[in-house]
C-alpha cells in the first residue's frame, strides 16, 4: 500500500460542522470525526447516530462506530484512538489537518508519533463555489428574507406617529422586538429560522451588530438586517434595508442616497476575477467624495466601519470577503454587497443584497424595494 | 514584573463563543481573541464591534482593537500578531490554551518561540456551576418549552383520525412540520428560538436525532423534543415528551411505562456527589429487568442507545454528562434526565426533564404532564 494520506476533520467548530454537512450530507449536532481519503470518506459516529448517518450520508462515505472499530469502552470517545483505529483499518500513513483543528488532538497525535501536516487550505476547497442547486437553496432563503422585509417595512410604514414621534399601531408602541417577532414569523412560515435579526433605529443602528430594542421613532433611520437559514437545506440568505417612517432630515437623506449610490455602483463591479478590495475602495472613494469621513469621533468609530461583503452559504459568513483582504471573486461565489455609513447623533444606514458572481457580472438572488422614506 | 501567564481563547467554536459570552458578557458573531489574566481580561475586536463590546462587556474586561494595538493594516487580522501585541503591552511571558484552541494558531505561536501550555481544564471551570440568576434563565427557557409542548400535544390530542389512521385537523393532514411550526411560534412569543425541534412518530422516532417529517398517525408513539434558546440571555431549556393519539398497542404501552418508571427513579437519584454512571446503570437495569434489550438488531441499534442526560446552559449540550463517562454531579449543575427506548417496528419513547442539582436532591425547573395516550 502507498503512503496513504488522510485529511482529518473534528467538527467542534461551526465551520467544521458545515464542512461535514457539505462533504458528507450528515448534520452533526455533536462533534464527530471525519476522515477524508482520496476516494472515500469515513465518518465516525455513536451507535445512536448510526442509522441516521447511514441514511443522510452520500454514497462515498463509510459510517463507522467506535464499537465497529473494536475500541474498548474506555477508549471509544478518545478521538486519537478513533483516528488510530481507522488508520490501522485502511492503512493511513500520514495525516493532514486544517487551521481550526483542535490543538488538543493535534499535540496528542504528535506524541503518539504521527506526522501531522498543518494545511492552510480549507477542508473542502470546492465549498466556496456554489453549484446551481446551492444557488437555488440560497435564493430560497433570500426570498424568505424578502418576505420578512416586506412584513417589517409594512409594520413601520403603516404605523401612526404618536407622542414624541414614537411609532404606534393597534397593539400599542411599535418596538424593535415586535417588528423582529413579525419577521421571524414570516421566516418560520417559509421553513427558515432567523435568530439575531437586527431591527435597530436611531443611534442603536450606528453599531452594525446591535440587534435593537425598545420603541421605534419617526424620522430616524431604522436598519432591518434579516439573515434566515433554511432549516432543511442549511443555506443562509442575507438582506438589509434601511427605512424611515415619515420624513428624514436632509443629513440623513444625504447619507442614505450616498450609500444607495455606492451600493449600486458596487453591484455593477461584481464579476469574476475582480479583486474585492477594488470594489471596497471604490465605495470608500464614493463616500469620501461625498464628504463622509471614516475614523474615530468622540471615542467611537464612525463612517464606513466594516467590509463591503462576505460569502454566504452553509455559513452566514464565509469566503470570500469583499474588502481589504483583497480576495479575488470567482464564478459561483455567492456574496453580499453591503456598504454602510454610521454617525451617532444622525443615524446608521446599510443596504445589502446577496448576489451570485458570474463571468460578466452578478445575478441578484431576490429583488426588494430600496425606498427609504415611508411617508 | 513576574512571569505573567495568560489563558488564550479564540472563539471559533460554539463552546468558545459561549465561553466569551460567559466570561465577558460579549456576544461574538465572528471569532474574537480573548486573553484571560489573573485580574483582568482583554478582548480584541474590530473597530466595528468596539462600541457594542464596551457596552456589553463586564467591567473586568478591557476592549482593544488591532488599531489600538498599533498593528499595521496587513497584520491586524493575524491572531498571533494580536496575541504578541497584547503580550508586549501587559508583559505576558507564558500562555495557556485549551483542548479546542486552533492548531494553526498554536503551532504558529510555538514557531515564534512561545511556550504554549495545553491545559485539560475548560476556559472557565465555574461555567458548569449555575448561580440563581442562571438557573432562572434556564427555567425561563424551560417554561417556553412547556408552552410549546402544550401546543404540540393539544394539536395531536385534538386531531381527528382519518383514513389509514392519519391525523387530521381543520387545515388538513397533521404533519411533523405543522406541529413543529406551531411549537416554534409559541417559543417565538416567549423570546426563544427553536431550531431542529423534533416531532417524530413511528419508526422515525426510533432515531433519537431524526427531526421527523410527513403525516402523523394514530396509535404511534410521537416524540416531541423541544430545546428553546432565549435570544436575550442565551440560555437553553430542554424537554421531551412522547404521546400517542388514540390507543397504543400493549407493546408500546409497556415501553412507555418502563421509560416513565425509569425516569422517575432516575430523578429521585439526582443529587450532588452522585456518580452519573450510577444513575445511568440503574436505568439500564430497570430496562433489562423489564426485558428490554439494547444492542444491534437487523443492522440497527435498538434499546437504550444514548446516555441518560447532559448539562444545559449557554450550550445545549455541556458538562456534566450523566452516563458511562462517570462524571460526579455537583450542586449548581443543571442537567437533563432523559431515558429512552427505541425499537423499529414498535416505536421510540423518550421522556426528558431539565433539573437543577441540589445537595439533597434535584429541583424540576418546569412541570409538564407525562400522559401518554390521548384518546
Amino acid at each position: 500500500m502507498a503512503r496513504l494520506k488522510a485529511r482529518l476533520i473534528y467538527s467542534n467548530s461551526l465551520t467544521a460542522v458545515n464542512d461535514v454537512r457539505y462533504g458528507c450530507g450528515f448534520v452533526a449536532p455533536d462533534p464527530v470525526l471525519l476522515i477524508i481519503l482520496a476516494k472515500k470518506q469515513i465518518l465516525v459516529v455513536s451507535t445512536m447516530e448510526q442509522g441516521r448517518a447511514k441514511r443522510e450520508c452520500y454514497s462515498s462515505v463509510e459510517v463507522l462506530t467506535p464499537e465497529e472499530l473494536l475500541l474498548p469502552p474506555k477508549k471509544r470517545w478518545d478521538i486519537v484512538e478513533q483516528i488510530q483505529a481507522v488508520a490501522a483499518r485502511v492503512g493511513i500513513k500520514t495525516v493532514e489537518v486544517g487551521f481550526d483543528f483542535p490543538a488538543g488532538i493535534y499535540t496528542k497525535l504528535m506524541e503518539k508519533g504521527w506526522k501531522v501536516q498543518l494545511s492552510p487550505r480549507s477542508n473542502y476547497p470546492t465549498r466556496r463555489t456554489k453549484n446551481q442547486q446551492e444557488i437555488e437553496y440560497i435564493r430560497n432563503s433570500q426570498r424568505a428574507a424578502v418576505a420578512g422585509m416586506k412584513e417589517a417595512v409594512a409594520r413601520i410604514a403603516s404605523a401612526d406617529i404618536g407622542s414624541r414621534g414614537a411609532l404606534r399601531d393597534s397593539q400599542g408602541v411599535l418596538t424593535s422586538e415586535r417588528v423582529r417577532e413579525a419577521v421571524q414569523l414570516e421566516l418560520l412560515k417559509r421553513g427558515c429560522s432567523g435568530r439575531d435579526i437586527i431591527v435597530a433605529g436611531g443611534d442603536q443602528a450606528t453599531d452594525p451588530h446591535e440587534r435593537g430594542s425598545g420603541p421605534l421613532f419617526a424620522g430616524e433611520a431604522i436598519i432591518v438586517d434579516i439573515f434566515p437559514r433554511n432549516e432543511t437545506t442549511g443555506y443562509w440568505g442575507d438582506l438589509t434595508r434601511t427605512v424611515c417612517r415619515g420624513e428624514a432630515s436632509s443629513a440623513l437623506k444625504k447619507i442614505y442616497n450616498t450609500v444607495l449610490k455606492a451600493q449600486k455602483q458596487a453591484l455593477k463591479k461584481v464579476r469574476s476575477d475582480v479583486c474585492g478590495d477594488e470594489i471596497h475602495q471604490h465605495i470608500v472613494a464614493t463616500f469620501e467624495a461625498a464628504g463622509f469621513v471614516t475614523g474615530e469621533s468622540n471615542g467611537k468609530q464612525v463612517g464606513f466601519i466594516h467590509g463591503t461583503g462576505h460569502g454566504v452559504g452553509l455559513d452566514i459568513h464565509e469566503r470570500p470577503r469583499i474588502g481589504r483582504s483583497g480576495e479575488i471573486l470567482s464564478e459561483g461565489d455567492v456574496v453580499t454587497v453591503e456598504p454602510g455609513l454610521y454617525y451617532p447623533g444622525v443615524g446608521g444606514v446599510r443596504i445589502e443584497d446577496t448576489v451570485a458572481v458570474e463571468a460578466a457580472g452578478c445575478r441578484m438572488l431576490a429583488a426588494c424595494s430600496k425606498k427609504f422614506e415611508r411617508v
